[in-house]
């Protein structure tokens, strides 16, 4: 170790404030969260750096752990996977990142060195994976200890908005990814989107760096189908009349649609995927789903199609950054809220309200 | 017109035997065939040809449509779609053979023209796709009128046999491109192939194109995998105790196969591929499914898997074609049983008890 | 052959006016052309079809041809391979067109049938490639005869623009297919395009089906450089002075790009390409070159590039058509002059001026 | 930081036997290299593991080297970036390996977490690349310092042989990426290999995976040729009269080579390749070149060929472990001398004379 290394270690090691707390929204069980008091995080690995947030936001995902479905998630856990922040301190694994530097965490942990990182495959990381606010600590707090922070945070641009840029840290790269990437939407393309909430429209903001020629929006939620127009749906369907799949069939003269995307997680709406996807097309499904489906392999055995899952592995953040920093991407457009972090509380009844709110994404700001 | 081409246009014009008869396979309903007499196919489209079907084969399909499994194929109706022969007389439109020219049917008639076939998928011609057989008369007879020639026939190479070619008609394209490109086999990957008939044989073939590092082959049949050890299968499971996923699951130490092949068409038989799938593998459908599924998406949807389907394309006649000619391919390991094409009726008897016969392939020749 | 066909054959037999004659661009060995009458073109083979030009265009390399640089193009030629017409009559071959229907004439001919045309390869058939105005009579003229006309014209829609889809015979899908598939182009990607010509511009068209971040655009014209910053250049560089790699190698802080296109055909074009090549890129040539140039592999060789060749085969034709019909693509802003094919002898002047007259496509109209 | 992990650390930074040196192969400028003392590495930074080497080879570029082509390596390097050894010691950062494993050094470091790593161009890697034996001392050594360890190490199998898998080290790799997958070899294909040296051997070995139809090996050597046969070679052409492009041609009846593999890095053999490769084919530069070639676009810019350059970026060990551990890949097979590192200088005279003694590969084996 060179003697600057050493010393770099050595002023790191030095905890910014050692023993003091933070506030930090805190889960307690289904249907039980806290806004309290809570220590500070410290390093514990050579790979860990820790982030003071500055911006952070919430997920459907987080509702979903509110309500007791993701029992990973235990009391006392700080929920979280998206940010903006500052390095405090860094382990002396680190070499990517220095204090005092503004970042993007990406809500999936990659160490980069394991079989699944090496294909790409982040999401299945051995030693990551998502488990920011659900195995470990999360954002939705003033510090937060981000582990493998080599393959987990992105240096943010000096031009780049804070409010803009935490849609990196999970909605972007999860709609462009399980979505448009594994739908291989193409120039020319008919791709249709069942679920207009917000990863819904990720999809579509980001389909449409591929230049399809028509894209479905559906939804049961006309003022969500609205918002859809305006993100550069071309055709709106409301669904709630249970035949959303067979105006998509009238509408494509029976010849169903390149592309279908799944992105709500109900039998429901895979169905309406299975049933509009065109001989020779593709569905991929975004949506968290708690149950089985009906594959009705009897029609599509020979009709040449093809089904995706996936977990976003965030590979594409680098990626989604040149296109937000060019213009041709404005994620603020999802913002429809915004708290300051202490109003957290608030915050998530707002989102938790979601459709009589016309939320999409709720922005959190750090108090200065 | 030049005068050659109205020569030759005249001369195909002349039927060989007006007004003659011919002997086929017949399709009378539920249960009933018949080798009998009917009339001997005419051109009736310019892009036609007539062959004389100099050796063909039954595939399991027939056996399907014979138990009144295809609603789609009619009493009176020629069976077969797969076959070696002669061209006799070809239409205006074809430009590709001549009279006199040795060809491989291909199961599927493509016109090449079409959206569909334009994007390679001739399963789904506008003016084809799997007809031979179905909606028009087929192979097993001592003529076949084939449509879209051109798309449709392929030339049998100087230095070919019979035997081994006739593969080539349908079930090595289906186990390569439904099972093998689909499955995107990789060097070093392990596969599955569950079902050992001879589809999953033709997948077992053409999956070591790619040099995987490990086959497991999974069937109810001690006999058919002994074959599939001869053909290549590095593992062998019996699945008749229903733990083959679990077996799988074991030897992977619980990663599972990148590659999980299908070929039976059941929901047991797609159940395994779904148990056994590793995270970022491929599930290939390549057998004909009757009924609906459970795609169990609660455990798949962050599994970063796919799933295809597809009917053979034959788009890669030629591609087999080479490999078959580089001696890396011998198809005629498929042939166990051989008959005259008079002795067809007994040869369907054979083929109908596979597994007591230990029947693969069942060869059928011409009377010379 | 049905009575219906046979009908249909003998109507189309009939020639329309047999005997006449019509006005066409003839070559008459370098640097002469005649607006001339000459035999009105007939049906020679089954998939021939006889179209009557009612838009039509030169390409640049309409002007090569007439500096005697293609020794295949000989004294007497009809020039052009670029129209919109109507089906004047169709051979017996022919499938999917006929009488009186709209249709793109495509730059190139392809049967469909052999071996280049199974691989998308149409530029390479062995029964077409790219002969009208080359080794056959061209468009450039109030009839043209089309071979292979199934693979060959493409079904006009119903609320097309002439001027727009003409567009679509040879430049559209030349800088598409050439240089941004070629090219790979991807969102967020650094591209570069050598030369702003006709074909430049249709590059930086089709590139932005991807959103790339940003689009270098290199010419010694500063007029063609302010024409593809409105078409949506991000930077321009005049390479007048000779260090235009080395301003791309500035702006992109020594990194170089991620796709260079060369879109002249010249070495010192060619030059700049290697030279600013980013470890990782691709140059995708799109230029006709008629000199070799020198491949700095000493430097190259361990800079993982590629580097494609391309002559346009038009499979792409479908996909521009679908992109244009829905907004995302105007090939009308190519269009900068206007003439009635009557006068394409003052057309040729005036494209042959191109740099004095700001001319990029001038478009021929028949008179009605 | 955990108890145990602070016991390991100390542990480890124990250097083995502190203040011991080392035999070393080391270059003392053109012409020059001595076996001497040399200090023994130690960790410098966390990211380092010291590896004491077991088994080791000579690379062609090592001769290079020594004649002084290559500018970076300076006198009073160790060379070598071959390598099998033991771990002796990791720095804090490593996690992946540990004291006492056994492992294969690669001769591309990767810090797996800068730009072009996470593009899977370790070759490229901003803190590593080829560096070994290059600017930082190499494997031909008793101890080597390998920095970012965990991407540049990989976990030696429990049945592996040394012999095997040091050429896992480079030149299998360097074959296979370079030359195999650049030159996308599938099945049925028709490749060209032009060097039968060791790289050449490799690629041979390596295309071997995809099942190509026919594989030309052209060298001036009819030894090596003979060995190539051997390997797998299907025609064997001895270039020694200039007309092995001519040769090639009439082989495949004027078609050319779907693949042509630069396996050498001279004009002359480049040349070849331009000569010989079929319109939609690949030329796949696996080759170090010194100088420029002269690449004949004038006859290339219309054939749709690609050419792709790399430096082996080493993604695919692991993959290549797994084929040689199902036996579908011999690696031994290269190996033709075996010395003991004492007698490296002797070893380094053989491989000198290649062609004389017969050599591919000699094995150097660290005295127990």
């Amino acid at each position: 170790m060179t003697t600057a290394e050493l010393e770099r270690e050595t002023k790191n090691r030095v905890p910014t404030h050692p023993g003091t707390t933070m506030k930090a929204l805190v889960y307690h069980g289904p249907g039980k969260r806290a806004w309290e008091e809570k220590p500070r995080p410290a390093i514990q690995h050579p790979g860990d750096a820790i982030v003071r947030i500055t911006t952070s936001t919430i997920c459907g995902t987080d509702l979903h752990i509110l309500k007791g479905d993701l029992p990973s998630v235990t009391d006392g856990r700080i929920l979280g996977h998206e940010g903006i922040g500052v390095v405090e301190q860094v382990g002396t694994g680190v070499s990517e990142f220095r204090m005092g530097e503004r970042v993007i965490v990406s809500c999936v942990t990659a160490c980069l060195k394991c079989d699944f990182c090496r294909k790409n495959m982040y999401s299945h990381c051995r030693h990551g994976g998502w488990i920011l606010g659900n195995t470990i600590d999360g954002t939705q707090a003033e510090y937060v200890r981000i582990p493998q922070a080599d393959g987990s945070l992105y240096s943010f641009p000096s031009d780049g908005d804070e409010e803009a840029l935490v849609m990196l840290s999970d909605i972007l790269p999860t709609g462009f990814e399980c979505g448009v990437l594994n739908g291989q939407v193409k120039p020319g393309d008919t791709v249709a989107i069942v679920g207009a909430g917000p990863v819904g429209l990720a999809v579509l903001m980001t389909a449409q760096f591929y230049s399809p020629a028509t894209i479905f929006m559906i939804d049961l939620d006309d003022k969500r189908l609205a918002v859809a127009k305006k993100f550069g749906a071309t055709t709106l369907i409301n669904s709630t009349d249970g035949h959303a799949a067979r105006r998509v069939m009238e509408l494509t003269e029976g010849a169903g649609v390149d592309v279908a995307i799944e992105a709500v997680g109900i039998p429901t709406t895979f169905a309406i995927c299975e049933g509009i996807v065109a001989a020779g097309g593709r569905i991929a499904n975004v949506g968290v789903h708690g149950k089985p489906v009906e594959l009705h392999l009897e029609k599509l055995w020979d009709r040449n199609i093809s089904l995706t899952t996936r977990l976003v592995d965030t590979v594409t953040t680098a990626m989604l950054l040149k296109v937000v920093r060019s213009g041709k991407l404005q994620p603020k457009q999802l913002v429809t809220h915004r708290f300051a972090m202490n109003d957290i509380m608030k915050a998530y009844e707002t989102f938790g309200n979601a459709a009589q709110e016309g939320a999409l994404k709720v922005v959190l700001t750090a108090n200065q």
